[in-house]
């Protein structure tokens, strides 16, 4: 579709087109060291989410850091990550209807795979699809811990789902999938500390309960940028889930970070835009707007140049309010920090990786739109 | 990138792989004939707007329908609806940098290829462009008509510009480019319609200027779905530039229609979205979140499916309220009514065409991520 790709490798930031995706590499070296940094001694694993980056470039980075895989959204998304090379996928969520279902028994063939699962009926079309293609498929339960997302209840519902996949000839239960998402922007560092101990509560009532039963859990897993030194410290998690961490955006800027001890990762992730028309002294209107930085969870920020606030998206405009210090005119470049990383890696083809001011490197963003 | 199709021709509804983005095909040639209908004996043209469906396919059809052209908001966009056989596209908007310029009078050459400005350096760069790719280049000054974001000021300020324009070598005035965007979406008709005779007022100023300074104004070109009937008979404009007609969305559903004279235009544009969850008496998880539809405007609105309402987005994941009439299991598929259209056609590669409950037609979005 769109064969266009706004830079080319040793070209200078400055002539690079606009929107464009930046992944500046020193701040994202920098966020993988302190990620390193943060988890050094601790015996916990890092399995980060290639939700975030949709990227085989980043995630074998991230395997060569000690990363003990990725985990993944949706099929599609693990099978551009196998085609990329990462041989251990996590689709830490449900994956529901027999196409889905056979995709995912053929990727077993060629990566360790595992999925979540949260429901009885599904457990048993897991086990068809695995057993009609002749693989054994790691299957761990997804326990509510508090996000009241998708997820059996706690102890013995989780417990119960758990005995099912045992019993399933082609399936193994492969531990507990339990991540709180609802307290990753919970602002203040002791909210979060918080919800993530209660989590843990959840996770324990229900070992304690498979324990009782003779089942087996390996593993515990879960945990995002926002808590994941809680769930590191816990005793109770073995794997921590965390991807905007290489990114950060403006949503995750917002949490105090200094009480949690999370240390302060820094934007690596822009929207690379031009101003292409000011009509007046407090405006400026630039060409990134809803199809080139998602708004889900907040405008942009424009980073480094003074005085300006982006103020509001159109499909195609982003208007920035001026106070009298900006200093824009008609053809200037900026970066903007998005509000929300996820969702705005989908929107791009390509990251253009930039270092000290040249691009390094393109790297295709072959998840992108593989929503199935 | 994500090369998967959801769909094959043939196939039954309930046989497509979800999340997918269906187009109603009947609903689709129903909205065709209302706007027909709603412009018959009217001395207007209409000009739809490539940016809600960035598809060749539909362009076409419009086409077929006696619309002059299209508009498109990016000359990437423009380069896909050219490649798929329009000869004709407006880019509704303001192209600044060399590289896009020299783009957009590169295709000048294969169509006929207009651009709005609205700064007289960046009318002097098209100038520039055209000469060097030997080509004349239709240029519209665009016209702040109230929406706020881009465009020169009516009465004076637009003059002049359309002079610079009117006397650069290589560049042909061609109208002006009145588009009141802010009046699109407020829900009274009355307040639509003072929007639009407040527009029309400034427009008059405008062109009451140029015929002063003795420079003919061929066309006035703006309108949106909202409001494109006032425009229609304002005596001001030429030309329409609808794009949501064809699609309807949330959004635009919450308008006053009957007051306007506007038909009620219907949904044909869905999300088709699986159950992936269902951990509670009062909550169903659909597989369509942010990546599968856009909440800027609001969250999609479940179509045709009692007793759920769709409250909560996350990247993957979109939580159904349900109350005790709705019966949802694992499993089941269900469409969504998109919040906001365009920004939502803008995350697919394939509208998945449907009619009688069969895929009639797979159409490529050839401008997805065409945002250069």
């Amino acid at each position: 579709m769109s064969a266009y790709i706004p830079a080319a490798v040793g070209m200078s930031l400055a002539d690079v087109d606009t929107p464009a995706l930046l992944l500046d590499l020193d701040a994202f070296e920098r966020n993988l060291d302190r990620m390193d940094a943060s988890l050094a001694g601790k015996r916990i694993n890092i399995r980060p989410h290639a939700k975030s980056h949709k990227c085989s470039e980043i995630a074998l980075r991230q395997l060569a850091r000690g990363a003990v895989g990725v985990c993944c959204q949706k099929v599609s998304e693990a099978e551009a990550m196998v085609e990329g090379g990462v041989p251990d996928v996590l689709v830490a969520n449900e994956v529901v209807g027999a196409p889905k279902l056979r995709r995912l028994a053929a990727l077993a063939k060629r990566a360790r795979v595992a999925v979540c699962a949260d429901d009885a009926g599904n457990v048993a079309a897991l086990d068809e699809a695995a057993r009609a293609a002749g693989v054994m498929l790691d299957v761990l339960v997804e326990v509510n811990v508090g996000a009241n997302r998708c997820g059996v209840e706690p102890g013995e519902p989780a417990a119960a789902l758990a005995h099912a996949i045992a019993r399933s000839k082609s399936l193994r239960f492969a531990g507990l999938q339990a991540y709180q998402g609802a307290a990753q922007h919970l602002r203040k560092a002791e909210e979060r500390r918080a919800a993530i101990e209660a989590a843990c509560a959840k996770v324990r009532r229900t070992t304690e309960r498979l324990a009782q039963a003779g089942i087996a859990c390996d593993k515990v897993t879960g945990a995002g940028t926002g808590t994941y030194l809680f769930e590191a410290v816990s005793g109770v998690y073995h794997e921590l889930q965390a991807g905007s961490y290489i990114f950060m955006d403006v949503d995750y800027s917002k949490n105090d970070w200094t009480e949690s001890g999370i240390p302060r990762f820094e934007h690596s992730l822009f929207v690379w835009a031009t101003v292409m028309s000011r009509p007046a002294a407090d405006r400026a209107v630039v060409d990134a707007g809803l199809k080139a930085s998602s708004v889900d969870s907040g405008m942009p920020k424009v980073a480094e140049v003074g005085g300006a606030e982006y103020i509001k998206a159109s499909d195609e405009h982003g208007v920035l309010k001026l106070d009298a210090t900006a200093r824009l005119a008609v053809g200037d470049k900026l970066k903007l920090i998005p509000g929300h990383c996820d969702p705005t890696v989908n929107l791009y083809d390509h990251y253009v990786c930039v270092r000290g001011g040249k691009v390094e490197a393109i790297w295709p963003i072959t998840a992108r739109g593989a929503v199935w």
